[in-house]
């Protein structure tokens, strides 16, 4: 894999004197295009030490009008990102579209470490790298261009670069003792990083292993690359994108689903109910301030068609908890800023601290429910949605996070019983549009999406909690029952 | 001060039953105008301890749709948040035009404590105050409707409600000894609070204070204060926008001005400027890595007409620092999520951690330069700017982080002389737009503006450097060895 970046490349002076002034121009130019387009560019640039990385980023920046590229550094994580799935910084560091990203440090840098350190082992490698190529592969379908360059010294060189660094005054900072034990570290650095970038080597985003002996043919090549690859995406006509239609619904032979299997004659008198309510709450109550929950965040999920109670069933959360502990997280419209970004970004933003609760009235679920039928993203969006929200919620249950989802799951019948009392009750009024009315109309196609999800997103680490809410007392009942018992059983 | 709050104001359950649905009602109403609306809700909830603050968070959640508000309570700042200025961590948590944000603990928490445990004087207090009066002025004029309630409980009322709650199993674990401890210090708190409440009721955004003693009484009273004043707002006519015609230059009766006064025949040759450059990177190089840094953040400050050399002074610095360490924040129209927000917040959202640097291409003086030239907002909006912006400074220097300001200045024919040869430069041809030129046109009023700014921002805390750069060297230059002292005084 890095055989060809020892020949020792190189680029005379008189090249770069002739090629760099041309490059500049047309890098310049394919930037200010990329402002006008509908993607961004994440380029990542990694490495063994002393590879020039650093270098080439700051040529770049030089190169290139700063103005539109955000540079991002890898310090030690911050609380606010250790107490997060180990992919939230990287999704606040994402650039938004028409935007460029240069990451010196990236998803790479911890597995690799990790690895070549020996605390974690090569299955564990394996794995994360699978969930990054994942990952970047997510990237690619909502549109982002990422280019990965390794930037390579054979072990001769890399020595030699080292105490050169070293000799000089004004680069000697850049050596440090864990430098140079990476380097006697090198053979197994070596083997560690063409694990992982085999593993991570795809079609849409190949790794470009780049000889790092030579600074001028370093640039050069990065330089070179960049503007080929930008310049052919730009110069490509605009995707017409495939929506889908309102796809039809699709019922099994006997006419039989997962939602239809509920008995949603299940009730519950006022009585029971005032007093489940107190009981479940009390128990919320003391819950809430359990010590180990300073371990945990917890995100919990409300799902359901208009008027399946979402909002009650929420309020009957909240009211046993301490305000400073929970956020709810309407999902409306995504804003500018959001659709600048991959669709689950505005969820990662909002994923809680250790000790808080993040409530999701709506969520991430809406690219597969109302994107789905209504159309707002092609058929491939959504097919693909599925897996890239498993893999987001793998990574939130295993950052410790109590993760719950909850169907609540009415009858049209009941939903229609429920628009017509939200329109004579004034303070309800407002729950209820024109919208609300067409959506109704599309019930079957929105019956076919939810089965498909739940069939495809309830899974071992993250179930779906399916409620029979025709009795709004039964479902809230089940709800709480069902939160309380996870957290007795999790704290 | 708290007097009337100790009547043992009482509201029965049949009023309550009564109004109640009601005022539900009118609220639900009311907030979903204001989605529409174009000013947000900041709604404070302060007071004594057992005061029932959280219970009427919760009620407030429970009477308005959850959706449309944002509940923030405070725990200990993170990491992320003591790097920065105090106010950053409330700044990140404002609500956006549209929607309501109730606090629960705010930016007078703090400097109430301290001071009722004696850690500040009554002299800090007082400053704190004056700068809270002059931020909740500054959120008022972009807009917002601030309400602020003081939940207040006699010595006798807060000792029984204590106790009350300690011996109901469902409330004792909110009782903490802390809270004991303080009702020991009743009396200082009275006397702290006071002084505070004092100091900070202004007539758009008076204290209101609410007696505790009796819930229906403190919710009822809650509940239709807010409505009452959300009401008046939504009904008031939309203001129409006073926007300034682009005002004419005022020039000082001998044509003399500071930017006039600057002797922009400085220059410097290549020889010494390539000494000059190698002599201060180097410096600058080693400061960067000085361990003194991660004390300190670093804020710099470019401002200057189209051309004056912002971008390349800029590179000139970035180039002797670890890419890792800063992030360039160019300024451009703002998005539609800072829109919604006060014209500040963008800024803020963005300045740097301890041991980082953030670099502002252009920056908050976009207000008093473009925004009122142009007329893009009102001229009370930029005259009230230059303290908004005094203020800002004034917390980021408190805070430790370093901050420099530089104007880099050019006389109009040199501007002319670099936008042509731009125009024939292919790869800084990007550079130049149609209003760039369009600019131009309006140098004498940009100069005024100019002038102002510098006469009214530049403060002994965070002084303005002004860069001769008719001589890119020169300028260049002025700028490195200013920063290079600064930082070599500082570390």
């Amino acid at each position: 894999m890095f055989e060809s970046a020892e020949l020792g490349h190189k680029v005379a002076k008189e090249v770069w004197d002739r090629e760099v002034p041309a490059l500049r121009e047309a890098l310049l130019d394919a930037q200010y295009d990329l402002t006008e387009a509908k993607f961004p560019v994440i380029i990542l640039i990694a490495g063994v030490d002393g590879s020039g990385k650093s270098e080439t980023v700051n040529t770049l920046n030089e190169w290139m009008d700063p103005r539109h590229i955000q540079t991002f550094g890898l310090d030690e994580p911050s609380d606010e990102e250790r107490e997060r799935p180990h992919m939230w910084r990287y999704w606040r560091m994402l650039p938004p579209k028409g935007r460029m990203g240069i990451f010196d440090g990236s998803w790479y840098t911890w597995p690799i470490l990790e690895r070549a350190y020996g605390r974690i082992k090569t299955s564990d490698l394996d794995q994360d790298m699978a969930r990054v190529a994942r990952f970047e592969q997510m990237l690619i379908h909502e549109g982002a261009l990422v280019l990965k360059f390794w930037m390579h010294l054979s072990k001769d060189v890399q020595k030699k670069r080292l105490k050169g660094l070293e000799k000089d005054p004004k680069t000697a900072w850049r050596v440090t003792p864990r430098d140079w034990k990476h380097f006697e570290m090198y053979d197994t650095f070596r083997q560690v990083a063409e694990r992982a970038l085999r593993a991570t080597s795809t079609g849409d985003a190949p790794w470009i292993v780049v000889e790092g002996t030579d600074p001028r043919y370093q640039k050069l090549t990065v330089g070179k690359i960049l503007l080929e690859r930008m310049r052919a995406r730009l110069d490509q006509p605009a995707p017409v994108a495939p929506i889908a239609p309102a796809n039809p619904p699709r019922t099994s032979i006997d006419g039989m689903n997962i939602l239809r299997a509920l008995d949603l004659t299940k009730r519950m008198d006022k009585k029971e109910y005032e007093d489940a309510l107190l009981t479940f709450q009390g128990r919320l109550n003391l819950l809430a301030r359990h010590r180990n929950l300073r371990k945990h965040s917890i995100v919990l999920v409300f799902e359901g068609v208009d008027a399946a109670g979402k909002g009650g069933s929420i309020r009957r959360i909240t009211q046993s908890l301490d305000a400073r502990r929970y956020h709810i997280h309407p999902t409306a419209a995504p804003t500018e800023d959001e659709r600048a970004q991959p669709y689950l970004w505005r969820f990662w933003r909002n994923l809680p601290r250790k000790g808080k609760v993040a409530i999701f009235d709506r969520s991430w679920y809406g690219r597969v429910l109302v994107e789905r039928v209504e159309g707002y993203c092609s058929e491939a969006d959504w097919q693909r949605a599925y897996s890239e929200i498993n893999d987001f919620e793998d990574q939130i249950v295993r950052s410790r996070s109590i993760l719950l989802k909850f169907w609540l799951s009415i009858s049209p019948e009941e939903q229609l019983r429920r628009f017509e009392e939200r329109q004579v009750t004034p303070f309800k009024r407002f729950k209820i549009t024109e919208e609300d009315w067409r959506n109704r109309e599309k019930w079957p196609a929105y019956e076919a999406a939810i089965c498909d999800m739940l069939d495809r997103t309830s899974t071992e680490i993250a179930p779906w909690t399916l409620v029979e809410s025709e009795s709004k007392y039964f479902g809230r009942i089940k709800i709480l029952r069902t939160l309380v018992q996870r957290l007795e059983d999790e704290l």
